[in-house]
């Protein structure tokens, strides 16, 4: 699995998603959170996505990343109506916050390109 | 702890760190991690922080946010400069990616307010 996007040279749009749990089991989330990942995959603009779970602390950081400010509004919309009525509010978070932003610098480093 | 960052109303700036670690020894990371998002706070404009860390996966994703552009990048030479040298990029990271963000919309939920 990719861990860091492979975006391309900015600018671009990443929509943050984060969450807090109201249970620490993991077991349907997890799964949930995989199909929401591969769902964004197939979303017109996508560019890639970055994803950290503590299952002891019951929260999640998501940052997905989009060619336009259109196709992450639009994802916020999707990923919003999925949490909100396919999964259920209730039953995952306590609380969560979609940020869209728009990326205007940025630097990486691989200790496999040094 | 404070887990969802209480932002203002934006525009307001995100810093987005991805990083994948070397080893899933979490022992000393751990402690820097905290180091690191102690010192954020005493910088100039900061407005919070969200961090989510899976041990497994060595992936962690944090994201801070910062009044200004400015304020942003400020902490973004200074993570740099810390993740650079004092804590060592062999010690640490494979490898690691930082983005400079400008938030422009954001929708949150949160049980207890429902």
């Amino acid at each position: 699995m990719v861990v860091i996007a492979a975006t391309p040279d900015s600018p671009y749009v990443a929509v943050i998603f984060t969450s807090v749990r109201t249970t620490e089991d993991d077991a349907g989330y997890a799964e949930m959170a995989d199909r929401m990942e591969a769902l964004a995959a197939t979303q017109p603009g996508y560019l890639g996505i970055e994803a950290a779970r503590d299952p002891g602390a019951r929260v999640g950081v998501t940052v997905s990343y989009w060619a336009t400010e259109e196709d992450g509004r639009a994802w916020k919309q999707v990923a919003e109506h999925l949490g909100a009525q396919e999964i259920g509010r209730e039953r995952w978070y306590a609380s969560y916050r979609v940020r869209v932003a728009s990326v205007g610098r940025e630097y990486g480093w691989d200790a496999g390109r040094d």
